[in-house]
């Protein structure tokens, strides 16, 4: 089943784009599905919030919420609540992006919420000593990014390799259960296999394909690479 | 056309009560629709994010977001854009909910992404002067409710009668245009019909409705006596 | 007395320049002294919150903080207390710095805090519709600085005139005693001119003053033609 | 010499109580040094920000802030820049207490500023994970304080001691080098012992000395106990 998380995995964050928002949303996923019946590499999804139900009815892909809040059922307005991106479809959760930082506390909080309503979470981390950190609350992966690589097109496993291979190596020294994603300028299949190489399982992209000239083209191109490593 | 917005108005927000997520979402909304078809009342449905799609096509109602970020479409990660929320089915959108404040210079600026988009802006303020303060960015909507009452059942109209007239007062002399609408511990009918009598086109309710034991039966009642006044 | 508050005024924020912190902060604010004592011009500096007590212990000038907290005394670590500030020989505070961001029920709540312990309050404002909003909530002053204009060299007087006789005339028609301050871009003492020729009381003024390459002229050429207006 | 950090040692949090601010900051830092000078146990002082100064001129003890921003010398209004409380005396920061969270990045940064100026760092944590989790970042010191018996005169040691023992034995297992301390509702001698006999090197506490009717008294039972185990 496709919706089921494998590893290894690419995940792409639709963000605020144009280009993954609404309808331009469904027929972005529709494209990755396709990519993912061809190579049977797993992709996932993390759009908007208001596209996670549409896109989670239109694809047979697993579905990420780009945030969750810590909170409970109850008196909280403009908030979002693990139990529904649940319902709606979702079954991971993006946590900490570098576009969306948590308070460390809330990080602990959010991990537990996401594990309350059976959501895999993807921490993000901008560094190994933050991917360390984060490591210790046992989330299910990890997905270091480099913020200031993030949209550059010049890929992380490249520029700085170091943070890649270092975050692996104390992720899997503190838990080897955690999976580790990297991301940030992420644009060709070979910056792919490079990440792979470096010992990840993985990887978290946006503008790459969401803003690709033809992101069937550049998604297949990524998974194929995947499948070579 | 039931899903346009008139005056006077009911907004339900759903906040994050689990009476009011996902289906039952849905459900809730059809029993507005109900009371709306019965009485002619206009009665606006402010579900989570995630629900305002599935409300939006079960429902001829107008829907409302219950936030948008000051954001344009682009690399933002977790947050809300005015265009998605609209794409969804919204036809407007809280602002600056006393559970969800903002600071001062980012309500001028949603206040512009929703007129934008062509969302009408329902801004919340916690006092006369925070209402006058609003007032000069022109929302369509100003909803005053004083925090220290939100949930308990003691009604606005009643333990804080002052807040509304003078709400409504430098509001109305700012711009006249500008509809008002109070909430806050509104449980009966008889509630709303005193804050129609204090000058308001409407009210902006939450548990009052969501978590009433029947909520068909308290909205009617609510609906009935706006109808009355 | 040189450390009442005078109209017109120039308030110098130290910010957190190097060229105006610990013992640099103190020679600054003997320099504005001079200045103040050689033309009477009221001159208001607005150090770090650690340099107050010894810049206001060094000079006879109104000393302001650059931000308070809303919290009264109680258990709260890393907050600005108002009575603290004030005990430490303060006699203001700005208020909503385009670098220091406030919620909107926050500035009524500061403006408040500073009036209970009798602190003038200088609310910053981007625009004449924020300033507008802002007079709502009877601060003593309100300096509008349209953010892109600040530590560009590009004075607001010359820029955007609009902005700034836009926010005298709606401040002074909603109360007539708010003092209306400019900043943004000033560097030379014609850009003082201009502001106060176009309705103002004063400026706020930072970098064009403390990383002048010689403090004292600049501010004396601000402070000349501040009496020549 | 008194001023330098030594272990075990008792910070007291001057928080933004009135019975610890301004004058009455500087009466308190001198109890604690008569305290300091008759038992030789190191005492720490972490007072409100205009009050490092006067505090640090009065006493020869080690003060600390409460907090510092991530922030360099630059544009930055209402901000703690780690450079200005050096130069005002301080000797070390308080990061990330439970009143004054930090984002996981900014505690990362805060450190490191910490370090950059000479500053010893002692992070707050709110239980043995955060505890882990900061320790990856080799700060100074950790104080591992559960939010909820801060002020309750419940003390750590008896209603939490798996929280104090997992944090000592997490955070030394990380890094040796790294000081754990404990806090939350120490009010008598026997707290700080029980909380050394559980591996602790020092305690970090507030209302319990500054609210106490005799501070001295307690100081003093504090600091005997601590040489006692």
């Amino acid at each position: 089943m496709l919706t089921k998380i494998r590893i290894p995995i690419i995940i792409v964050n639709f963000k605020t784009y144009s280009e993954a928002t609404g309808k331009k949303a469904v027929e972005l996923a529709k494209t990755a599905e396709k990519v993912s019946l061809e190579t049977e590499v797993c992709i996932g999804l993390a759009p908007q919030f208001v596209d996670i139900m549409p896109v989670a009815n239109a694809v047979s892909l697993p579905v990420f919420a780009q945030h969750i809040d810590t909170i409970k059922p109850g008196s909280f307005t403009g908030h979002v609540l693990a139990e529904s991106v649940k319902e709606a479809g979702a079954v991971g959760t993006l946590i900490n992006h570098s576009e969306m930082q948590l308070k460390l506390a809330d990080i602990d909080a959010t991990i537990t919420r996401a594990r309350e309503v059976n959501l895999t979470s993807v921490v993000c981390a901008d560094s190994a000593a933050v991917s360390a950190s984060v490591a210790k609350f046992k989330p299910n992966m990890i997905a270091v990014e480099p913020p200031e690589l993030i949209g550059t097109g010049i890929p992380v496993a490249k520029a700085k390799p170091e943070v890649v291979t270092g975050a692996v190596r104390v992720v899997k020294q503190i838990n080897p259960d955690v999976v580790v994603l990297c991301g940030a300028g992420l644009t060709k299949g070979e910056d792919v296999a490079a990440a792979l190489r470096l010992g990840t399982e993985g990887v978290l992209v946006a503008s790459g394909i969401v803003k690709a000239k033809a992101p069937y083209k550049v998604l297949l191109e990524f998974a194929e690479n995947i499948t070579k490593v």
